[in-house]
């Protein structure tokens, strides 16, 4: 069944008549299984005239010209006369709606709408303004400034500086609608040998973020070359007296040096919905 | 093929070894073709373990005996023991994978590697560190603090207060990568008559946000409520002043009020992909 493979790149092309988050999304799942090849990745959304799918297979026409081999199309397509042209076109054409839609369908008793642009469009306006005060209130509760709103936050991550505790937040806050703060453990805390109340008070919402030492150094000697805050020493002991820190709170804690900020975040959301495991 | 519903309210698990984005975001496009039913939708992250799915076929049976219809399953499962746990509940089982991988393998002259999370795990760490740097950008350049660092940017979101701009701002960072800053247009430059010349010089990277003023005005009013920054005229007057600004800027507009942040970002990000248009 499967050849031997000549062309080692392949441009791949993730279409839809609306944002195309989704068909970026499997796909590029679908790709991840794939990572002995190169892709060149394009983001197509919005092909939602027939003058755009032509303008599209043009440029399909175009990377098989000089790849060598046809690009693949993830496709979330609702307008068959669309999605046709594009099939029409040089290229290996994944629909990647087409196998679900009908059985599930007959699966609900209801018929599909048909109507595309329905998953990220704002259809429930209670949960899309729950994300955007959740947002809000991550800007707001961001670095400590404010520990006594921790009281009012879904999720507290702690951790010293540039542990990636922001970037945890936003998107927790963005993509799961949670309200989360942050508490920067600093020298001060340190040296006090304790946490502010609020933390204390708050445990049970409170999520310790480590990282390995070496590439907590990397990063601050980007933003701060040769400071004693960069030194390995300091990040070092820093790192040693926070995850003592968590010990003594008695807190979850997550190693962001080698996990994504989409799987700490889904983690978080994990260890928020089920908080006694449940079995998980 | 399709009956008369019975039950018009369905448990939906999206399950998944790992994250479960892509169960989430495939699953969530599907069922929004269905929108005169009813979903409970839970998630279902790090089902990677044969207990972790025993757990969740039991939580199934209770959803079944809820609603009084089997739950749907949306999976992104490679473990096919842990898979055919799942599968041998009581529930609708949809894998999104099965369809694509074998096909696309033959396609590729490939195999699959099998191996689960690679999604969205850390397996590019360039395009991962460009990712949290340009959010570390995104709140370095939020609400116009740095006009000097507008040339850096590669989007420039331009609005009134309250128009959408930060949320926008921080899904393209986390999204796309891209390095995005913001300007509030405020008072001042509307009795100056004019914007700050970082504007003016970073003109090809400037987004408009223009927002319906009533929308405006309830979301001020939640804020401050009763106070003249909510009061429905000024949100006009604003509105109408940001719109002229705009139109002398000759810069894109984008309305918020019925698009989502997913929806502006899509929009900005083909606009920055393709800036001539080139047939879109």
């Amino acid at each position: 069944m499967v050849s031997a493979p000549t062309h080692r790149k392949r441009t791949v092309y993730f279409v839809s008549e609306s944002t195309g988050i989704t068909a970026e999304a499997l796909g590029h799942s679908l790709l991840s299984q794939f990572d002995t090849m190169e892709f060149e990745q394009v983001y197509m959304p919005y092909i939602n005239t027939e003058q755009r799918a032509q303008a599209l297979t043009q440029r399909m026409q175009e990377a098989f010209l000089r790849d060598g081999a046809r690009p693949l199309v993830f496709a979330t397509m609702l307008n068959d006369r669309i999605a046709a042209i594009i099939r029409g076109g040089n290229c290996y054409y994944m629909e990647l709606f087409e196998h679900y839609v009908d059985p599930l369908s007959a699966e609900l008793g209801v018929p599909p709408s048909r109507r595309s642009g329905r998953s990220h469009a704002i259809t429930q306006p209670s949960s899309y303004t729950k994300r955007i005060d959740a947002i809000n209130f991550a800007m707001a509760n961001d670095d400590g400034v404010k520990p006594g709103n921790f009281q009012h936050a879904d999720v507290i991550l702690l951790g010293i500086s540039r542990s990636g505790k922001t970037p945890t937040c936003l998107y927790l806050a963005i993509h799961y609608g949670l309200r989360p703060a942050n508490y920067p453990i600093t020298e001060e805390d340190f040296e006090r040998g304790d946490l502010p109340s609020e933390i204390w008070t708050n445990k049970q919402k409170v999520f310790g973020l480590t990282i390995d030492p070496n590439r907590l150094r990397a990063i601050r000697e980007e933003r701060r070359p040769g400071s004693p805050y960069a030194s390995l020493r300091r990040c070092q002991t820093e790192v040693e007296n926070a995850l003592d820190m968590f010990r003594r709170l008695d807190v979850p804690v997550m190693n962001t040096t080698n996990h994504s900020i989409e799987e700490i975040a889904s983690l978080i959301l994990r260890a928020v919905k089920c908080p006694e495991g449940q079995g998980f």
